[in-house]
């Protein structure tokens, strides 16, 4: 039976959901996907790190108590960097889950790096290393028989990357958009019923969905990241989020655009990446949506994209309410994909 | 390169498209999913068969103008029944499109047998015998080291099987739901504008998407073949479509229910299925959706499914206008993971 050794870099509410769901179901794993997963070391910034070449299995590790508590017993310290550290742990594949730069995509880029230098396969939630040096890692999992996935770096683990590559052969994507930032789409529902955008930017940030600086969300950063993503992975682009053009964002513009909203629409932060000829135009930008549009019925916190292709038409994919469970499904699909393909 | 030798049995729309669809990708299929196809043997009904040991490639396949012309040139006459045809022809993978009989999954599931018996994979679009013989075939396949592959099954090639195979690993579905039949739902959305059942269903049948007898449509006999194939292939059941409860079809109910229906709704004919306990329980019926399920803002041409799993949440998927090509993009899907899977 195939089994995998991960070595997990940071281990927040992600890293956490994805020891529960790997101790959960490891049975499932076993029988249904006939695949064995162990932990062999372990880094976090606040708790340090340690390395078990044996492996610690999921429920041993979340048991331990670590990263809150001390590492796993039997395991050695580790003092050295993130990057030193994948390159010295006995793994088979780097789970990255450190927390986001995502103007640079660092760390994590160097520790992606890092991994696929030192023949280790590479998975991550992080949009920041697949938005500023996709093919760079492509290009170099490839020359080094390794693989690179990272499901869970755009609408949490809803399959869109694993869906066109497994069942979507030879199709061109002509066209795709999507509500993608939850707290610009959380605020302007709020909006529309009245909530002033403070008010609304608020309630965001308590349920945990915005981030602490709102312009992040609010001036369309993040979705331009996003953007980037799919453009590149999707449509072949070879686009940076500063290429992605901002029209109209802010909060100034989404209080403007509640004001002069026709009624029976509904405002949404939209990411649209189109194929003109040779080239790929990405923008975000916010939108009035018609009734019959399906991504304005979107609740506030539902997330989706609709591809226009030349084979299957068009194309929707709809996330409910997401979270760490549904990002840790993301990664755990790269893992059992990885496995299968290195079989 | 590994290369697939395909037998086609019946060749209608779909097969036409299917073969336009290889001949016009073939690059594609090479260069991305390093891919050739040949197409070996054919049979349909009306224009009988032929057998070419050396393939015949899809481009050359429909510049012969078989079926509705002669077979390639220099093929084989082949003069059995498709059984025999299936046992003969010497072909890695059947792809079975023949015209349904939603009732008996035959001759289709005899077709698809033959196949995993005598030392090929089955590719199908067909609901029938994934309805009436799953567990059979998919068990015949196992032992004989074949594969069997239905995407276009339910939803064109939308790709809800290789989906949840690929990308939702360890997923328990506890509900699905969806509005599946087109017919049943254009009918609906025309007469919530007004028009009358019988005027609707006429432009149903103009439109190509109705059966020539309403009520497989209307009754929900089609349905009820989709919800079997959904609960036995997703959700692990073992149901026949008599099994499945119909509540409250065909016309008149239809009549009742636009009359009765509140302001905002939207009337569907709903394919349901539901884990309780040890059991699964499969229902089609008319409901009236409120605005915000976004299942009744699908146009009328608009299929979808709704996922409930216990590691995603919430997942949907919708698909644009359906037709023969997105029928021959999940046969094609299929064909590529048969290829990826033997290597």
């Amino acid at each position: 039976m195939p089994h995998l050794r991960i070595a997990l870099l940071g281990c927040g509410n992600v890293g956490r959901a994805l020891l529960a769901m790997v101790a959960e179901k490891s049975d499932a794993l076993r029988e249904e996907r006939d695949l064995t997963l162990t932990v062999t070391g372990g880094l976090t910034r606040s708790a340090g790190g340690w390395i078990a070449p044996g492996g610690v299995d999921a429920a041993a590790l979340l048991a331990s108590g670590w990263p809150g508590g001390p590492a796993p017993a039997g395991a050695q310290p580790f003092t050295g960097d993130g990057v030193a550290f994948v390159r010295e742990a006995p793994a088979d594949v780097l789970v990255e889950l450190t927390a986001l730069n995502p103007l640079t995509g660092q760390p994590a880029t160097d520790h992606i790096r890092a991994a696929l230098e030192s023949g280790k396969s590479a998975v991550t939630a992080n949009k920041g290393p697949i938005a500023h040096a996709y093919r760079e890692l492509r290009d170099l999992a490839t020359k080094n028989g390794q693989r690179l996935r990272f499901e869970s770096a755009v609408m949490d683990g809803t399959p869109i990357f694993g869906m066109v590559e497994a069942c979507l052969p030879v199709t061109r994507i002509a066209n795709l958009r999507g509500p993608l930032n939850s707290t610009s789409n959380y605020v302007l529902s709020r909006m529309a019923q009245g909530e002033s955008l403070e008010d609304a930017l608020s309630g965001a940030q308590a349920l945990g969905i915005a981030e602490a600086d709102p312009s992040y969300d609010l001036e369309g950063w993040d979705a331009s990241v996003k953007a980037t993503v799919l453009a590149n992975v999707l449509m072949n682009a070879d686009l940076r989020p500063a290429d992605v053009r901002r029209e109209g964002l802010g909060a100034e513009a989404m209080r403007r655009a509640q004001v002069e909203m026709a009624p029976e629409r509904t405002l949404k932060q939209m990411v649209e990446v189109t194929r003109d000829g040779d080239k790929i135009i990405a923008r975000v930008y916010i939108v009035a949506l018609p009734g019959a549009d399906i991504l304005g019925r979107l609740s506030g916190m539902e997330t989706g994209v609709q591809l226009r292709t030349d084979t299957l038409g068009e194309l929707t994919l709809i996330e409910g309410e997401g979270g760490p469970g549904q990002t840790a499904l993301g990664a755990l699909a790269d893992l059992v994909a990885i496995a299968h393909e290195k079989r």
